[in-house]
């Protein structure tokens, strides 16, 4: 039984750990397109930042590790062409020499690619040149090279999703003056104004000049003189045009599924392009499973979707190497839960937000609070700003965003609530669950408890 | 329609909270013994400690607040009598006047007095020698007395229960040398050994002498030229006697329910003599509800038990006020979660312990585990000790026990658990939940769901 994995990242090394771990009888190999297998793509913007020292830290585990669980290493290798009927792989190694590798189950876990807009000059312009995308340690190195060697002073960061604020945070750590531009009207999209406007607060008090609804056109270089090397032209939301120089461009509005093996081997795709799977990570073409960000996410509030995710991507792989062997489990659907560090804050969100609920066929009600993340009577105390999101007719709990200190338990506060929505628990049942209190970590009523019970009090005025 | 409360702490004043929430026209009033309504009891180390500087700060709600939401407050008042068949409540005011009290509903609150263990002395000496309890406002002013009066520079605590940790933290964070004396075989009996020891060592090394397997026997004045006060006799497992001086010696055992006034109305009493009550709070006597700490406590996975805690009084209270206006509110039972800080780290639990489940029918396997609590790459991350206890047949998570840093969010991860186990998940279910990840806050695998993984492959080999 040959078990291939394609992919080193989340969703194949999972694969091939899970595979291992229930039949150490399988042969397990994972093909590796760089040589940075198991690398912790989330982790690169504190190797930017110099918080952390040195980039191999940033591997989940060494390629020692990973070998030593009995899985076979194929570095530096890409994968060609799926021959589905014969249960091959044509791959290229390191060397340029092309092999056919036989497999009896295959995982596909190619991942995705970073999205390039519409920008004039991103075709022309690239790392020798300062303009930056940012997905793989390939592109961090690069990245890297430009800060050292140029010894960039300022970076405009195009996008302010997750990747776009975390990357203004490394780089203003690192030094840089850094000016953030997003097409959209506020600064992380995936959650609320009210609360996007709170991390916007944040950048700006940190330095960085944020330019909202301010859509990139072209970046060109720079002329003789000028302060940069890079000249960054945008509109503006009133169609006037904004300029900026910087010495660095850094591109980072999202990503897409990287599909190009598995289409061409006849894989049906689903949503935004997204491979098809089935809750057990079966991909339509036999003995082909898939899974990470390369494919179609079930999420259990809205059924089929497309939401990339490290943690999503680790489950879906377990899954996929679980049933590689004949097993039958099944990925139990995504929440969207998500949380952001920028400078000392956090910002958290897991279910639906009110329109996308709306959306989705429910009646819902958003309502925001605030409550201390502890006793403000005990030294160190912080606000925790909240908005959750509840369907008016059946009370039941749909979301919840949260932003506060990063001493302020964000993330596992957020998970609470997320283990609450994975049991579709109404918002009054959130007073009745038994959570821990004393005073230097909590409340008697937990803040969440406090925020449901507003929820209450104001959805029935609605 | 007049509610009347007895219990100015947790359960009275959310039992009159609630009602006036949610009629605005209801008439309540609350029996408070003392001048502090309101006030949070699990505060006082942290007042004790210096670390909150005004006493008036440990009050959930001023007695403006209070009164701001229609309820009335009778101070210093003791409720005496209840005559159930005429609905009348017997009190003494502060002046020493005599009322008799008309209720339509009446709620009773009257929490836990402290244990008073059979040691010789004990009956003779008191606060003006140095010796304390430790449970109410006035206990903690005539603690602050004899600190301040006394200059006290040495403490034996008698107990190393959750208060008495807190205590051993606050008088060595207030510059007292510690000794602290349990009966039991390790510090914080309530977790297993093996986190006791994580404590135990965390009192050593802040300068505290911890004597496990020693039961006082004998409290003493010292003699004339002993350095401290008082004299502790304690006898040591061995059966040696072992004497220490100190300037002030705090006896906190535990507690006991304070069912004095509603047994001789006929209330009945259930485990350890706390009042019988109703999953809606209602004891056997008609119009009469009881809630906190004087009541038994309904555990959703042992069912009748005495556990008295602030979250449950909480809870239980506001379900009495509702309930106290015609509502059908049942407390959903406690799970045990409790979190304590002992200097720079937290213990947390949730659910059942081994021998706990086991002497429950259930046929459980605990699994001890480790995990970062975010990504160790990231600076300042730090290490979790984990206990997960599982049902073999089943495969039910039963209980979790944490330890580690104080911001290593431990608190919440004991609620994230505490939420798995209300809604009965499996431990192998875990790794379904769709938790949150960023490097600076957590794991891809939430630290939660490897103690799960783990425990899923030792318990294979049991």
């Amino acid at each position: 039984m040959h078990l291939l994995m394609i992919g080193g990242s989340d969703a194949g090394i999972s694969a091939a750990l899970r595979a291992r771990e229930l039949d150490p009888g399988a042969e397990v190999s994972v093909v590796v397109a760089d040589s940075f297998p198991n690398f912790s793509i989330c982790g690169i913007p504190y190797y930017v930042s110099g918080e952390v020292t040195h980039w191999r830290n940033l591997a989940h585990r060494t390629t020692a590790d990973l070998e030593a669980t009995g899985m076979k290493l194929r570095l530096d290798t890409t994968a060609r062409r799926i021959d589905v009927a014969g249960r091959k792989l044509l791959v290229t190694s390191a060397g340029g020499a092309e092999e056919l590798v036989s497999y009896d189950k295959l995982v596909i876990g190619t991942g995705a690619v970073p999205s390039r807009p519409p920008i004039g000059g991103l075709d022309q312009l690239g790392p020798a040149e300062g303009v930056h995308l940012l997905h793989s340690m390939g592109d961090t190195f690069a990245l890297i090279r430009t800060l050292e060697e140029s010894a960039s002073a300022s970076a405009v960061i195009v996008g302010a999703g997750y990747i776009g604020l975390e990357m203004a945070d490394a780089l203003t750590t690192r030094g840089l003056r850094v000016i953030q531009m997003e097409q959209l009207p506020e600064v992380l999209p995936t959650v609320d104004p009210v609360l996007g406007t709170l991390v916007h607060a944040q950048l700006t008090g940190h330095g960085a000049e944020v330019l909202t609804r301010t859509t990139v056109r072209q970046i060109t270089r720079a002329r003789d003189g000028e302060a940069g090397r890079l000249r960054v032209e945008a509109s503006a939301a009133d169609g006037s045009v904004v300029t900026r120089l910087a010495d660095l461009v850094l591109v980072v509005v999202g990503v897409r599924p990287d599909t190009a093996l598995a289409a061409e081997a006849g894989a049906k795709l689903g949503i935004r392009g997204a491979i098809a799977v089935d809750p057990g990570m079966r991909t339509n073409l036999p003995d082909v499973f898939a899974a990470g960000d390369c494919v179609v996410t079930h999420h259990r509030l809205l059924g089929e979707t497309y939401l990339p995710l490290g943690t999503t991507a680790h489950k879906q792989g377990r899954v996929a190497g679980e049933n590689a062997l004949g097993g039958h489990r099944e990925f139990a659907g995504s929440l969207g839960t998500q949380v952001v560090k920028i400078f000392d804050q956090a910002a958290a969100r897991t279910g639906l937000r009110d329109h996308e609920a709306a959306a989705a066929g429910f009646n819902p009600v958003t309502v925001g609070s605030e409550a201390d993340d502890h006793k403000a009577y005990y030294p160190g105390s912080h606000r925790i700003t909240m908005r959750v999101t509840g369907d008016r007719a059946t009370g039941r709990l749909l979301g919840m965003q949260l932003f506060g200190h990063k001493n302020a338990e964000i993330a596992k506060r957020i998970d609470i609530a997320a283990t609450a929505i994975f049991h579709g628990m109404i918002i009054d049942g959130l007073s009745d669950l038994d959570l821990s209190y004393t005073p230097p970590l909590g409340s008697p009523w937990e803040a969440l408890q406090m925020g449901a019970q507003a929820w209450l009090r104001e959805a029935r005025h609605h």
